[in-house]
């Protein structure tokens, strides 16, 4: 038995693949015709592009818009013009080969990163050598292993994974992976998860000790690798396994059941996606709509603003797609950490706290938020869309937005073009100020929908994802409960519907406070809709109210946590 | 008439000076002996360095411990090891003289700050190139212009005034300042400000215009300048100074006056203090004791932590000097914004919800945060010290800090070490977390005091240095006041004091409404106390429940304030 890191959990069982990229020798050749070679370069980088691309796209609709984003990242360090701009300017000013330049100058920058003590550079890297290895492929004519047309039953075992090979992968062939080197928050791991891959890295000594063919046993939960173990070994990690993917079929049982609790109180289980593709996994985990449709995706890895028109299509892709079902769309949230270079966006000192969605968007109607707000209403005349303002903190913002609005609405009427009269217009909340004044918001917005990420970032004052910090960052803290609720409750006394679009919204020792609170419309990630349901339909709001009103008298996040995970072990 | 940009209030009448520096000629000497060079460009840095420090010192006696802070920022670059090793290795590298060396990598620097899009680059630039100026004047043995000794009732007027020579300035000889060039957000202006020296800077023409002797009239509000105006130009401003400097004059009737509402509610009108030597003007303005000492300064311009014992020292020096007198110390607050290189703190991506304050001392209990807290502890024996942890967001880190004094409290026993054994711990109320669970923690907290600055920060999702969003930043903000007044409302409940130490404490416009919510105690800069207490001794709390309820009635930030000027434009 050999001890990883655990990075991606389930149970794999089945036979190894051993998986080396061949080594590629890099030798500093002189060429004559250096213009050439330029043109050479070119022609790998805009191949490597154009797979990266195809990748990203096939990641985004397999598996999700965040994971995509990974490729997506591989994308903008190819397009960047500062580095393609070096090693051309290596080429023509040294008369060098195109392999050796692009190993002078990526191996410069991924050791500058790497240098970084930051975790996020790290990562860009290992980015940094994967592409620099494709186009050096490429170049070379090296064909990459092809990890797409393993057998079924395949342990991948590497060395290491880069992020393009991870991305490769197909879920129906490899039953685990194995990776002598890693770590937890590498891409490579990130995918494997988002592909429901069981995965352990980080294993030590593992290449010395697996063969191609051997029968490997892996926990991605514990990080623990058996290698040619004992049939009894074999046959617990079968039946562990067995029970795990049992209960992931039961949950198909609750497809096309309505989500009413046991005391009779219908709620909305609805999805959160980012890109017209996206509603292929709503249907099929059977999402009563969409409760956010993030629009940053129609913005991002381009070179300039979508057009209304393109808007006006995604948009109304959607809204036909879900056949009359609610969608709520999200106008543009960009900023702080999404830098979007055409946007003329530039990074903030506190990102978080600064420039960003509403506040951007109404510092650019005419470029940014008219056009957006007019393919949605144009949209809108083709199913059930709603509109959601995020990152508001002042009732001014909102009534701004709902005045562009109806201007654009007049301008339609007036060229005759349709689109839903009284389309509702909502807001994200999701900062102190508004779960403060949300009595206040409920009179002028059509509804909330509660952005526990932000909410449980801006109540606490933590960055997550700063690593020193991270640990204030709990949405069972109780001050963050309490803004919840109150939130709820000024929703629900003005009579609008109340949904929630941030993790806890799936979480199972969150839902049952969200119930006794009395949330209407729960949205999550499409692959966690039937588990829900199950949770939700075996719940009375009423018999909740108890554990609510308990795990609201504690004075800590650890105390109502441990409260909720008891209560939850009660109940199975 | 000549119209500049207002950059100090108040009205000046003098007669013209011109200050006009003796333009440096800098060339390129070749030096023999590059090591003696050295020792010479080294003398030199030691000299300003030296020259520097007293004018920090001063400026920190004479104004306050943020003006203190820009020449302090000129201490910093001026041992900046970068910049002095390049000037060093282009002495010896080139064989250059000291004089052409500095000239060379200053200017590199001024010129790399000054091309960058922001405005405090732009001030460093200014800085640097003061600095340049000064280390090469006493390399060269060029007396500057002696500032320190003008005539009574001079106007200063100059092409730019250098932050080191407004520093300089003695207020009692000068009785305005005006220059062609500057900003309003420049150190000069700043400097100006906080001597109170009315000041019109970005007066186009300006040196053209004005002779020696001129009689100069400027109204520093207004940004308006007359050059040897008529008499009744003269007389009118003249009454106006005369109205200006009555309102001060009358204030002093109010030293030694309790601090008494109308309806006979005891007010604690307290100062804000950065360091020891700010006593002076708490004492002078009759402070009623300190609300918030920062001790940040202690920790500041320094290259290595200052020891128990340097605490100990500067923390009884306070206390002793407030002769009983309550003294409410903060515990470091430092990471975020402000960067101290030796206590190894590097930059988040979004500092103010980072790694700062009791996040930080937690983390470093053994060598930052026991032996500030010892040290306190120890000079609590000589006085009314009060200990007040910041940036508090769970129950558990004030539980943390309270366990770990009385740990420290135990190890005195034991060294028989006096020490207050009573000794209040208090919280700095700023975070939507503490405001939330403020019922809470007022069963823990010995007092709160709410700062109000980062309290409308975090509310408001805002970073008011961000000029493109600071227009969200007020503390008007209805979910601002709804907080305050609920931090008031929990801790008076509980029967502990709150107090305020954020800017809005001193706003006249505030006042009555933290009067009305029932705040003990108001901390505010020494110079602001007596218009305070005249406000405050003016006021019935009873009277102003309404005033409050009329404005906790509005939906904005910009109806309240509105409201609030109404309600004082009715009081005079």
């Amino acid at each position: 038995m050999l001890k990883g890191t655990n990075a991606s959990s389930g149970i794999g069982i089945g036979n190894a693949v051993i998986v080396e990229e061949k080594e590629l020798v890099i030798k500093r050749e002189t060429v004559r015709d250096a213009a050439a070679e330029v043109e050479r370069f070119k022609g790998a980088l805009d191949l490597t592009l154009k797979k990266t691309e195809e990748l990203a796209a096939d990641l985004a609709t397999r598996v999700g818009e965040k994971e995509a984003e990974i490729m997506q990242g591989h994308m903008m360090l190819l397009m960047d013009p500062m580095l393609t701009g070096e090693i051309e300017t290596a080429i023509t000013g040294e008369s060098i080969c195109a392999e050796y330049a692009i190993e002078q100058v990526c191996t410069t920058y991924a050791d500058l990163f790497a240098s970084m003590d930051d975790e996020l550079m790290q990562q860009r890297a290992t980015d940094m050598r994967d592409i620099k290895t494709r186009m050096q492929r490429e170049l070379l004519g090296v064909e990459s292993v092809d990890i797409a047309s393993l057998p079924a039953g395949t342990i991948l075992v590497a060395k290491d994974l880069t992020p393009s090979m991870t991305a490769g992968i197909k879920p129906e062939n490899v039953a685990g992976i194995v990776t002598e080197l890693g770590g937890k928050t590498s891409h490579s791991a990130i995918l494997a998860r988002a592909l429901e891959i069981p995965a352990v890295v980080a294993v030590p000594d593992l290449m010395n000790q697996v063969k191609n063919g051997h029968v490997i046993v892996l926990d991605g939960s514990e990080g623990t690798v058996y290698i040619d173990p004992d049939q009894n070994v074999v046959d617990d990690f079968s039946a562990k396994r067995e029970k795990f993917l049992k209960e992931k079929k039961e949950l198909e049982q609750y497809i096309g059941k309505p989500t009413v609790t046991k005391d009779g109180v219908r709620i909305e289980l609805v999805a959160n996606i980012g890109k017209p593709e996206d509603l292929e996994k709503v249907l099929q985990y059977d999402g009563e709509g969409v409760g956010l449709f993030r629009t940053e995706f129609l913005f991002m890895d381009r070179t300039a603003m979508p057009t209304e028109e393109e808007q006006f299509e995604a948009y109304k892709t959607v809204a036909e797609g879900l056949k009359g079902k609610p969608v709520i769309i999200r106008t543009l949230d960009i900023g702080g950490d999404k830098e979007i270079p055409y946007m003329g966006l530039t990074k903030d000192e506190n990102p978080f706290l600064g420039y960003r969605a509403i506040r951007f968007c109404l510092d650019r109607k005419d470029d940014v938020y008219k056009p957006q707000l007019r393919a949605l209403l144009r949209a809108s005349a083709y199913g059930n869309i709603k509109i959601m303002v995020p990152m508001v903190t002042c009732i001014e913002e909102l009534r701004e937005a709902k005045a562009l609005i109806e201007e654009i609405k007049k301008e339609l009427d007036e060229q005759n073009i349709p689109y839903k009269k009284d389309i509702e217009v909502g807001i994200m909340v999701e900062t102190a100020a508004a779960s403060l004044m949300a009595d206040v918001f409920a009179k002028e917005a059509a509804f909330f929908s509660i952005g526990t990420n932000d909410l449980t970032q801006y109540t606490m004052s933590v960055d997550r994802g700063n690593d020193k910090v991270s640990y204030l960052y709990s949405t069972f803290n109780p001050a963050v409960l309490r803004s919840i609720k109150r939130i709820i409750t000024c929703g629900r006394e003005a009579g609008i519907m109340v949904g929630m679009c941030g993790e806890a919204a799936s979480d199972p020792l969150m839902i049952p406070l969200l119930l006794a609170f009395g949330l209407n419309e729960f949205s999550m990630s499409a692959s966690a809709i039937l588990y829900s349901r199950k949770l939700i339909t075996g719940y009375s709001t009423q018999e909740l109210q108890a554990v609510a009103d308990k795990a609201m008298s504690f004075a800590t996040a650890a105390e109502v946590e441990s409260y909720m995970r008891e209560f939850m072990a009660g109940q199975a």
